[in-house]
């Protein structure tokens, strides 16, 4: 028997348990994965009737139990027990809850007892006011698995296609992000994670879109130098290395090709150019997976959204993506581990 | 009766000739309007031979007779006459022919004989070689129509639903864009533009929606300070004015934003991020519209295409789209006039 997919609540006083709970509950019926939500139980009855979810909640001590309960499987890691804090509010206890849930469900990835983990937001000052150091969801993964490094992949859904994008810059300001890619090396190892993730995302022969970040390219140099200066060089010597790299190629064009079915990633260079492609096309199909992780995990591209916490109005689609994705991807678990297990 | 629209050939050596016949013969039979081709008929029934179209081409001295000829019409410009240049050369007599093409074509526009000019692609290289010194179509409208200033409004068509998008900054590097994107008063004026334009286009209280540059709309300076210094004072100073002006909104939201109905319009701040959803979303029906000349002028946004001019291969669907626009905003062209005639 497979085992099942972890769902975590995400912080308890935040969306997640809205969402978590009604994805577990949508997709029940009919996924090959049991969905089994991680977190505290009350937390997740709250969230039930928040979203007017009725199917009975059901506690289990471990997540080989999820299959064989007549209901939602909840792994109650009762941190808060019956005391739940207010919704939308920063809070130290939702904090530890929240880290608690996302250690649960890692070691039980770790230790191959579900195949996935599929997480809920969290907020960041309320895990540091729970005394965790973590700077996020991924930093916290990336210790808790010992993994090497860890990246951030974009998801659409495009029907039978999927869009994967990658990013050679983190979370920086625009101009930082310019001043960063000023160096072929950077691009270079952006290129060489993202062909890997690829193929340990199950793309054998992986081709690689990589964009330009100047108007139609920079047209050799009269509108920006990035192209010439590192982008260019680096998909050069990728493609010298026998890699499938494809560049650079016009930001205006590439995603488009991409959805096409012309790549099976696009690198884009700083979090908008990725980021705004995805989500004007598929606003809330749009996921993001943690690549470079021994473990699958796939998460919500948006926030706790406190303001709507409890209302019930929260929608559950890019939860219910991420949950459909970890599906997708959960035959290529053993070569994740295999590429990524130090 | 109203009055045809004009479809310019463009460089008779790219693959303007194609896509402006095919079109003119799609749209023939159903079009409230009467497309008239202008540019030389020799060119144009080369390109009706290249793309498969066996509807006569018919030459007319005037736009008037071309609603009552049994064939596409053709305004005849004469400058080629039999003699014509070599498929997907630059070539200053090709270039000669582009010009006279939006000369006849605008001028006529003017004088009210045509309802709008969609205008396909031509060859920088060729019009400089021809004598012509403007640096490109929009220039040379400008100057043949007089209009005091003129900006690209990009159109996707969503079904009811049209995403305007504009612009803040012109086609310079992404890190010049970054620097003059620091002056407050550029994006104001932007603003205005933008705002101007929709109304001139036939929405009466313009909701414009303006994007942030940074991730996450820079979240209050950690991740770049252009919101702080610029975008955000220009869209507060906008709406103190009482224009409906909201934002700045992180990028990766605002076409989202846009395309489900929130928005009349979207700012954009530098030109891939206009054109990355616009394209991305919908490659193919991605037009552009010029704002600020008292004609109404749509194009493609794709160049000459020279590498595969008079193969047959190319795509008609942007021209298309770009002639449907303009029977779109065919209503507003007395109010277009009304606004920008000088």
């Amino acid at each position: 028997m497979t085992a099942p997919i972890a769902l975590t609540l995400g912080d308890p006083v935040g969306v997640g348990p809205e969402i978590a709970v009604k994805t577990a509950d949508l997709v029940r019926p009919t996924s090959p994965y049991t969905p089994v939500l991680v977190g505290d139980i009350e937390a997740a009855k709250r969230g039930a009737q928040a979203c007017g979810v009725t199917t009975p909640l059901i506690s289990i001590s471990h997540p080989g139990q999820a299959g064989h309960v007549d209901g939602l499987a909840v792994w109650d890691t009762g941190v808060l027990g019956t005391d739940l804090p207010e919704w939308g509010k920063v809070d130290a206890r939702a904090g530890k809850a929240a880290v608690t849930a996302i250690e649960w469900a890692t070691k039980a990835a770790m230790d191959k007892e579900v195949t996935a983990v599929v997480t809920a937001p969290i907020n960041k000052e309320a895990i540091w006011a729970s005394g965790s150091t973590h700077l996020g969801h991924t930093e916290m993964l990336k210790e808790l698995t010992g993994a090497a490094w860890s990246d951030t992949m974009f998801v659409v859904r495009n029907g039978p296609t999927h869009l994967r994008i990658f990013f050679s810059t983190r979370h920086v300001a625009l101009r930082v992000a310019l001043e960063q890619l000023r160096d072929p090396e950077l691009v270079s190892q952006a290129i060489n994670r993202a062909v890997e993730s690829l193929k340990a995302f199950g793309v054998d022969h992986p081709r690689l879109g990589v964009a330009a970040v100047n108007p139609h390219g920079g047209e050799n140099g009269n509108f920006g130098d990035e192209e010439i200066i590192s982008i260019r060089p680096a998909c050069e010597d990728a493609r010298k290395r026998g890699l499938d790299v494809h560049g650079p190629i016009p930001a205006d064009s590439v995603f488009h090709q991409g959805l096409e079915g012309r790549f099976d990633g696009v690198l884009s260079h700083f979090h908008d150019q990725g980021h705004i492609p995805a989500k004007t096309v598929d606003f809330n199909g749009t996921i993001s997976v943690t690549v470079g992780l021994p473990i699958l995990r796939t998460s919500v591209d948006h926030g706790t959204a406190f303001d709507i916490a409890g209302t019930g109005v929260a929608n559950h689609l890019t939860m219910q993506s991420a949950f459909e994705a970890a599906v997708d991807y959960a035959p290529f678990v053993p070569k994740i581990r295999q590429a990524y297990l130090s």
